[in-house]
């Protein structure tokens, strides 16, 4: 066998081995977060048509945070495991009265320092309706931590605590 | 000492005797639920001014569930010890997003089924805005027990757990 094959080869298997070891080590996505209807319910808010983030969040939302996450809103400062979920609901008004439908999408924000150093250590995930396979964010989170970046000062979580 | 003060004396004790037992165990108003923000939400809702319920609902309320109440939705009946909370907050609307704002009251409603046989066996109370103190029910919970009753089905609790 030729040199030149046998280089060829070991090259090959070394950008396979890098690829696959940076993606399951950079940018594996979140895990659909079974439990978050038992975690502490921090705030909610109804974003209508109209508002620069209705598409895709149009609709009520509720957030919801683990321990960890609880404990990091004392201080605005998080943990690795804290996770908030952000759980979207369709919403209709009638007979001046405003409740909630289906599911539209439910969010996550992991934090986990070492996998997500590239988008401020928080990892980003959706997903669509009530499904737990199908999911939405497709560029890493990038899209998303563009925004949260915005509150650096509170590890880029908007949601605070309140009385 | 005459016959007939002696009988007064006793018949005086008894009455008193008998409206403390009255009092303590018939209507003694539910407690302030201090940890109902770590419970179970379980659902959210907006009135709107017209409602026939605005006043004094108006607002975006939360509800939460205790234990025992997570426990009841799944079937529609409540042991005794099950609280409900009610946590209603006024709402703003501006820049198309509506968010949560100073708290109005705080409801709760509690089963008992000895307390408040008189009403279904739930208690119902609510405090003015972020006080611990101040009570809004002054009728024993009739008020709030005649509109419940229209859910006799589901033991006077109109929240339902939604997937």
């Amino acid at each position: 066998m030729p040199t030149s094959r046998i280089n060829i080869r070991v090259i090959t298997a070394t950008v396979i081995a890098i690829a696959s070891f940076g993606t399951a080590d950079a940018a594996e996505p979140p895990a659909y977060p079974a439990d978050y209807r038992n975690w502490t319910h921090v705030k909610s808010m109804v974003i209508h048509p109209g508002h620069p983030l209705a598409e895709p969040f149009q609709g009520i939302h509720h957030i919801y945070a683990n321990a960890a996450a609880r404990g990091g809103l004392a201080n605005g400062s998080y943990a690795d495991g804290a996770v908030f979920a952000f759980d979207l609901l369709e919403y209709d008004t009638a007979d001046n009265a405003s409740s909630e439908g289906e599911r539209a999408l439910l969010g996550v924000m992991v934090k986990d320092s070492g996998r997500y150093s590239e988008t401020g250590g928080w990892g980003f995930e959706a997903w669509q309706g009530d499904s737990r396979t199908e999911r939405m964010v497709n560029d890493g989170g990038a899209g998303c931590f563009s925004c949260h970046q915005d509150v650096t000062e509170r590890d880029y979580v908007f949601t605070q605590w309140r009385n």
